[in-house]
This record gives structure tokens, C-alpha cells and sequence, in this order.
């Protein structure tokens, strides 16, 4: 059985996992520029150090879940079904995918093998469906930080690998908030900067 | 003239500079155990590496301010005037230091050249009496978070250094709160790690 990780997620130095009015034109929204910056080399295979330790991990990977406003800048009813994500034709992804919205439609399979699932069902449920369609694989809790809230105060993920970028945002969507006592069941294990952001792992005791 | 600093500030790796339920017996709080436990190596001269270099600096300090939880575990009304401070008969400051509260008292004056003012002024005249004070030293804005965070929102601190300890608090006193658009006039210049906490270094632009 794999586990259920969240990996490379960035956060500011102030805790925030995007900023404020995300849109299409800032999918990250205002006051986090940069804030991705360091996986630009991950993606173009230039990592070098720390930063290539961590990686992308994605062979790892067996699905995917993610949260509306990580697919894409609509809100609300889709007004058709063309939107299929910020990543073209072929995304980065190659297994399947769920997407929360309180707005279900058809799935839709992409080139490369993803597969978009659209749902409004409980977050356990969906686990439970990525869980199946990972097979030994892990699952994937891409972001953003509003469903990664979710799952940690279920107590559903078992391990974050979180990157904290030298960035301020002063205002957006925190990571760490609202979470009650879940943090308590978590272990800061590594905490370690690359020339580029500080690397983080919490596991679940 | 000196600098406005913070120094060796240190907030949980969810941002915050003290727990819940601040108290006579835990003066940080719950929830933040081993928070300051890697200056202890800075206080008996065994720290090395990063920590030694960031080190207490204390000799650069002429005047020190802080807020009255930082001060004691006492609120409202001073009972009487026997409180004087966590730190014994010779506190480690050796100069005068401003405490703030809505209960001013007479100024104590301690053993190896430490002076409790207490003062209800606005922050900005409390700033210039501990400039004044320091002379070509810097003034250091020791704690709490609260305090901290009044004379960032007033754009009045040059320079932060803030450890950042892989601890999760879940609840407390946060830094980086309520800042408004303060934090923009920061930028993080330095973003290191050493084995016990990751030091980074925040100076207004």
C-alpha cells in the first residue's frame, strides 16, 4: 500500500501557499512572484544539490488529487467543458486525477494518460478511489492549500515534503491555519535550506 | 546611529513566537517546547557552525525593548513592584531597557548595569528614548511577537534575524499577522539552515 505524501509544496517564509485574487492571468495569485521559481530546474533537469535530492519524485506517484482552484480560474457553474486544466493537451500527471469542485462533469482523459475526475464527494471517499487507482503507488495531494488543509486535519497524509521559499506575501492562502490539534500528530524530521528554499518534512508519528 | 534590529527571534516552523497560555511556569507558553533550546549552546559558548556565526551579537545592542509578557507572567495591575523580570538579580542585557505596559511603575534599576523603564508611551517615543540610550548601538526589539509586530506594521525595524525551529505549534502568538502591507517593505536576504534551526534574515528595503 503507498502512502499519501504531499510533495514540493511551496509556501512563503509568512506561510502562504498562493496569494491573494487568484486568476487566469496570476494562477498563484498577487504578491507570491518567484514563489515557484527554484522547480524550474527540476522540470528542465538542471537540479542540482538538495533541491535534485528531493525532486520531482513522480515515478512515485500513482494518482493525483487536487482542489478546483489548482485545475483552473473558473468558479462557480463551468460555462462548458472546454477548460481541461493549465497544462495543455499532455499534463504532467500520466495517471489519474481528482479534482474537487462542487460542480461534477464528465471526466475527461487527456493525452499521456491522465485522466481528470471531477467530484464533490467527502475527501475520504476520493482517497479512497485514488488509493485504489494508485495500486502500490503513492497518492499525491497536490494543493492547493485549502485541500491539503482538509486532509491534514482528517490525519490523512502521512508525510508533507514542504518547500519554504525567501518570499513574503503578507495576505493569501496559509498552509498552517485552521488546523486544530492535527498538527500535533505531525514531526518536523527535516528541515534543511538549499541555496534556493528551506526543505521541510512532517511525517505522522 | 544604530540600527532598530530584531535578534535571534525564533518562531515555530508555523510561525509562531510563543504558545498558548503564557504563565509563570511556562513563559512560553504551551505547545512551543524546545523552541529557544538551540541558543542554549549561545549562552554556554559551545554553539559553532551558522549559530555561533548569527550568535547572540549582544555587543552590538545599547538599548532593548520588549513587551510586558516578555517581561513576567503578570497582568493587569502590578500587585506590588517585587517582580523584577525572569532573569535574576543580573539580568543579561547590561543596559537600559524599555518595557511596555498599561501599568507604568518606577523605573528598577539591577544589578551589572541593567534599568527597567516601564511605559505606556506611543511605540515611536519609546523608540527614540531607547535610541537615544544607545547611542551608535543598535536598539534590539526583543519580544513578543506582539511587540514585534507593532514596530513592523510601523515600518520602524531595519533589520530582523529570525530562527525558524522544526516545530509545530498549531496555536499561539503569531510573527507575521495582521501586518498589513508592512511585510512589503521587507525583502528576505538570507535563508540558511543549521542543524537546529534555519536562520533568515529579513531587512527593509
Amino acid at each position: 500500500m503507498g502512502k499519501v505524501r504531499v510533495h514540493n509544496f511551496t509556501i512563503t517564509l509568512d506561510g502562504f501557499g498562493a496569494g491573494t485574487d487568484q486568476r487566469l492571468e496570476e494562477p498563484f495569485g498577487d504578491g507570491v512572484d518567484h514563489l515557484h521559481d527554484w522547480m524550474d530546474p527540476l522540470f528542465d533537469g538542471t537540479a542540482t544539490g538538495l533541491d535534485a535530492e528531493v525532486g520531482l519524485d513522480a515515478e512515485s506517484f500513482g494518482a493525483t488529487i487536487m482542489g478546483r482552484n489548482m485545475f483552473g480560474p473558473i468558479r462557480g457553474e463551468w460555462p462548458d467543458e472546454s477548460w481541461t486544466g493549465w497544462w495543455g493537451a499532455n499534463p504532467p500527471y500520466h495517471h489519474d486525477v481528482w479534482v474537487f469542485t462542487h460542480h461534477p462533469r464528465a471526466a475527461v482523459q487527456m493525452e499521456g494518460g491522465t485522466t481528470f475526475h471531477f467530484t464533490d464527494e467527502p475527501i475520504e471517499v476520493v482517497l479512497d478511489r485514488a488509493k485504489a487507482a494508485a495500486g502500490e503507488k503513492d497518492v499525491i495531494v497536490a494543493g492547493g492549500a485549502s485541500v491539503v488543509r482538509q486532509y491534514l486535519r482528517a490525519g490523512l497524509i502521512d508525510q508533507l515534503d514542504i518547500a519554504v521559499a525567501p518570499i513574503l506575501a503578507g495576505a493569501g492562502e496559509p498552509l498552517f491555519a485552521d488546523l486544530g490539534n492535527a498538527l500535533k500528530q505531525y514531526e518536523v524530521v527535516q528541515q534543511i535550506s538549499s541555496p534556493a528554499v528551506t526543505h521541510v518534512r512532517l511525517v505522522r508519528r
